[in-house]
């Protein structure tokens, strides 16, 4: 950010009265432009002990496979931000169980909120987001072809709990970047 | 937003090709200024049966009581939010238990994430957003006193898993705006 979205005059960074961080604050209306995470929701959408996956049509990560996710919008809740993502990047309709996992990506200022869902019929194509759409058996995942780090442990602890036959819901933060071969998880992974 | 904030130019509303939403675009240098729901943290202290509130020193809802919660900042995991807001509202350093609840509030584009915790000493000071920060016995709560909806219904949810000895997750939409006198919770209240 250069420029105040409020004035259109030049912004400065610095530390705002009674605040304790850096901002970047206008200093010809005095709007302070406050910049916060972002929430992606998504789905683990299952449908006769196999989970649908979605190869990416977009970058970053053009081609490797995924859940369906994305931003949320604003005026949406985190369970129709979750379900309209996976009506786009999959045409599949599903119905939500329950919350799985809050994973935060501090290093980019990311939360990850994933549903358990079910899809409701066999049935799913690609959006425009997307290359192809499968559902996968458990001994199928492509588990050296996922796009980001955040979604490769989603479905480390999805399939941990399915065997289990216990699903819990998971909180911690995946605090590696991709293209790194491994990804890190911190110590209060399940709270 | 009015000017764009990487060249300063006037902003118009349109849906930018590719998407299905109106978004602020620079028709100068094409940038497409997302505005996405922020993250609201905090936590639900415990201390010897007690909940610790503070009641606050800051607009909306000056004088009104709260739990310890506020802003997620860049850089920082939910956890880190809930923890680090609780010390500057209220001072007190606490060990986390679990996620306690998910509420989306669609209406205002948040979305509270709240936490229990455990106080870990019998230690607790207004910071400088509180006038006040007390431990409430359960009998005492100023249900009628408390600044937000989404808060009220945090402490109902609370007490009611407290009285049945099992804390659950509890996901929702809290659709009611402050000062209307009740507040509306979506069917799909505990996922």
């Amino acid at each position: 950010m250069k420029y105040c979205g409020n004035c259109g005059e030049p912004v400065s960074i610095r530390v705002p009265a009674d605040d304790n961080r850096a901002r970047h604050v206008c200093d010809a209306c005095d709007t302070i432009h406050y910049v916060n995470p972002k929430i992606v929701a998504g789905c683990i959408p299952e449908y006769d002990g196999k989970i649908l996956l979605c190869r990416r049509a977009i970058e970053p990560r053009y081609g490797r496979w995924t859940l369906p996710a994305g931003f949320m919008e604003r005026g949406e809740s985190t369970v129709e931000a979750a379900v309209r993502e996976t009506w786009e990047e999959a045409r599949a309709a599903v119905e939500v169980d329950s919350l799985f996992s809050l994973f935060s990506l501090p290093h980019i200022s990311q939360v990850y909120i994933m549903f358990r869902v079910r899809l409701l019929r066999n049935e799913y194509a690609p959006g425009p987001e997307s290359l192809e759409v499968a559902l996968f058996r458990e001994e199928d995942i492509p588990w050296s072809e996922f796009a980001f780090p955040v979604i490769r442990r989603t479905m480390e602890c999805y399939l941990d709990d399915k065997r289990n036959d216990r699903f819990q819901v998971h909180v911690g933060d995946v605090l590696e970047r991709i293209g790194r071969g491994s990804h890190g998880i911190s110590p209060g992974e399940r709270l």
